[in-house]
């Protein structure tokens, strides 16, 4: 099992960048970690500027028998990123979204290729690839939707366990509003089902440390009231975590007042059903009311901000700045497949560019910064899955999920040193390194993340690349 | 003289894709696409199903001794992108802007690196690059912004000449609110240098077949009004097209208000001057009254739409769809630095993001489609730069300018066909033509552009594609 695999102790020597707060980047060009055998930092030194400073390093900690791995090409490295809500079983349909919006998108896109996936060697087939994919986009944990079959959905926790990417994965729980062809049964057969997934992930994992299984009624308009309750019982007693849309879609808002009238707000109706804990991840949130966010705050629930996914199909723009101001905690998910990429790097992107759009009416403030962009990213989306007592950032005693950014660079007749794989920085050899960070997180992708680590267990390398 | 060179009559079998109109897209399936030894489309062929339909084809058009390259991996052909809007110089800062907008940005990031191209072999190691970099995103036109400096400008005509990209450069014009270390000692300078600038083009391609001069007067704040008439009259006097920025920023149309308190509007400067024209590309365009739209209308100028730049900088939203339904001609820029990218596919997807955006406060009349933002960097682009008879579609009698596109495919195990170069676009054997256009537009990046070609040549190839 992966979880229980122990590796060499490694010193990884370079420069490192993390977030230190929301508005501030720990840019250290000189560092030094060391990760030990169970896959947790057991030190972060500072000061290591030649070859010659490693020795030391290692004699300080005894660990003089430990691999060096030299961050190389410019490079630095990076926590893992945190995609806090993802789609897993609509990943083939990245990139298909035509001029569609939110309810017309499920009918016409959505549920038919969910629903295609109770045939496993088609879920196979698409949960490998979207995981090799998001790994290969540094993201080190994902919290994913599969649909509603449990065989296909057990084997997307294998997958992800096998492949080593920390993982939620949610059986989605939908009795009503879909298709024929596309639901739970009935509110006992929903529960049958999201218990046997549960217990899956359990005997494949049992401390929940790489898999865990998380709660997932799709959203208030695809379950009955009593489905709701009997989802929100079972998040309760089990304390397992749980996720579910919120106010994505004007459309969807007032699809939810007509189907639940007895109910104060969107909010509410997770509220009333006991869906709306700290242990609960909501995704967009675009559209929420001043008392849902008290609301939402009071319970200490977590927002995942979906940027592209909301840009794509014009659901709105999440008032980010004033989440973060209320004390509400915010992550990035890439929404795939609403969202038009699996790259977390896209998103912070993204949200930048989404917060520009709200700044343009709501006034500066509202702009997200790099730093700021970045932190959600991360530590953020740490926060918003509770782990952010294990990842998120380099500090001694958490796991080791990272990956290792290398950039290109010019010659000086102006041909870059990477012609093999094209790589899409460019570094001239004057920048600062905070300018070096911002090339990455404009101009980059998965061609600059040469190296991706899961609590110290190397998951993915790009071609070619040895650490 | 690349202009010159004789190639080989070619005939290109596969796929082909290029606009038909603003809103359609001409998807063939089964093309044959016969360029001859000047670069020129010799004929379109549309019913080229099996191997054995090539030959009746060369046979029809006695082309027997031809050389065939058919498109593989998922491809198609895709006319080159043009680029309106583009700071060569500025290319080593593409993805700084931090929090700046428009003014300190040019002050903090623009003019210092502009002036230090002085240098030229730094000119020479930035220009280099720049060309190779957006030939690689399948840019085989663009519109250059480079320095005041004559020898440096003259360099990037040579640069753009011998790689065989299609270029207009443009030594830029700025005598006024400059940096005293970077501007125009006065207007008589300003007029030589730029008359330098054209005469050099002139000696090196002298029909303008594939780099033409530009005249850049850089906006208005930058030039004084004797500067800009005299820049105007030269435009009228030779002919030779025009290209400068227009209300971009707020806080630059009040400043155009206080320089020019004369002008009825910030259009009305370049008008007055004798620069705004149906050889004018004006660049932005955030911010137009409705007299200053009807101004550009009757005048014909062209308008380059540069959403990734308007987005970073928080400049505002263009709003493409009053302009193209008033009949003002569209085309998209990257605008590097100020936008982020180098890359055209990238300004398709922003140009539909920024759309969106507007549609959220102007309704959904407002959004381009995927056709749209890909007509108006191809032909839109085409129109722009007045090369509209010569490039922009796959027309009898037009140069081939053109991009081959591939794209990776899954295997029935979820692993990807070219691990190698690590392809972004996932094709799984089940989607239409659409989809396939729509995945590359949306998830593609340059690994996607195998091969491009200007007026025949082939001027970039993805390194280990053999076409």
């Amino acid at each position: 099992m992966a979880a229980a695999q122990k590796i060499k102790r490694t010193v990884y020597v370079g420069p490192f960048v993390h977030s230190q707060s929301l508005q501030k980047l720990d840019i250290c060009p000189t560092g030094a970690i060391g990760v030990d055998e169970n896959g947790k930092i057991a030190f972060v030194e500072r000061d290591v500027k030649d070859v010659g400073d490693v020795i030391p390093v290692t004699q300080k900690y005894g660990w003089q028998n430990s691999q060096i791995v030299r961050i190389k090409d410019n490079g630095f490295l990076f926590p893992g990123f945190i995609d806090t809500h993802i789609h897993a079983s609509q990943y083939p349909n990245t990139g298909i979204f035509g001029k569609s919006t939110l309810l017309d998108w499920l009918n016409d896109y959505t549920f038919p290729l969910e629903s295609s996936l109770s045939d496993l060697s088609k879920a196979r087939r698409v949960y490998n690839r979207v995981v090799a994919r998001t790994l290969s986009h540094g993201t080190t944990t994902a919290a994913y939707y599969a649909t509603i079959h449990v065989p296909a959905t057990n084997l997307l926790a294998d997958i992800c366990l096998a492949r080593g990417q920390r993982a939620f994965v949610g059986r989605v729980c939908m009795n009503a509003m879909s298709p024929e062809y596309y639901r739970d049964e009935s509110v006992e057969a929903a529960m049958r089902s999201t218990r046997e997934c549960i217990e899956h992930v359990r005997g494949i994992d049992p401390g929940f440390e790489i898999v865990s299984p998380i709660i997932t009624p799709r959203f208030a308009p695809s379950c009955t009231t009593e489905c709701l309750r009997e989802q929100g019982k079972l998040h309760r007693e089990t304390g397992i975590p749980c996720q579910t849309h919120i106010s994505e879609n004007k459309k969807e808002i007032e699809l939810v007042k007509e189907l639940f009238p007895e109910s104060k707000s969107y909010a509410d109706v997770y509220d009333s059903a006991g869906l709306l804990t700290e242990k609960t991840i909501l995704a967009h949130a675009v559209h929420l009311t001043e008392e849902e966010k008290a609301l939402v705050k009071e319970r200490e629930a977590k927002i995942s901000h979906c940027p592209a996914s909301n840009t794509a199909l014009t659901s709105g723009c999440a008032r980010v700045r004033q989440l973060i101001d209320q004390g509400i905690t915010v992550g990035l998910g890439t929404d795939v497949s609403g969202g038009f990429s699996p790259s977390m790097l896209e998103m912070v992107r993204q949200a930048v560019w989404v917060s520009r759009h709200v700044a343009m009416t709501d006034g500066d403030q509202a702009k997200l910064s790099m730093e700021e962009a970045l932190y959600l990213a991360t530590r953020g989306g740490a926060k918003v899955v509770g782990l952010h007592q294990k990842v998120g950032g380099f500090d001694v005693g958490t796991d080791w999920d990272a990956q290792m950014i290398s950039l290109g660079s010019v010659a000086e007749d102006g041909s870059a040193s990477d012609e093999i794989h094209g790589d899409p920085v460019d570094v001239w050899g004057w920048e600062e390194w905070e300018d070096r960070v911002a090339k990455w997180v404009y101009n980059g992708d998965d061609r600059n993340t040469a190296a991706v680590w899961v609590k110290g267990r190397l998951v993915h390398q790009r071609p070619g690349f040895q650490p």
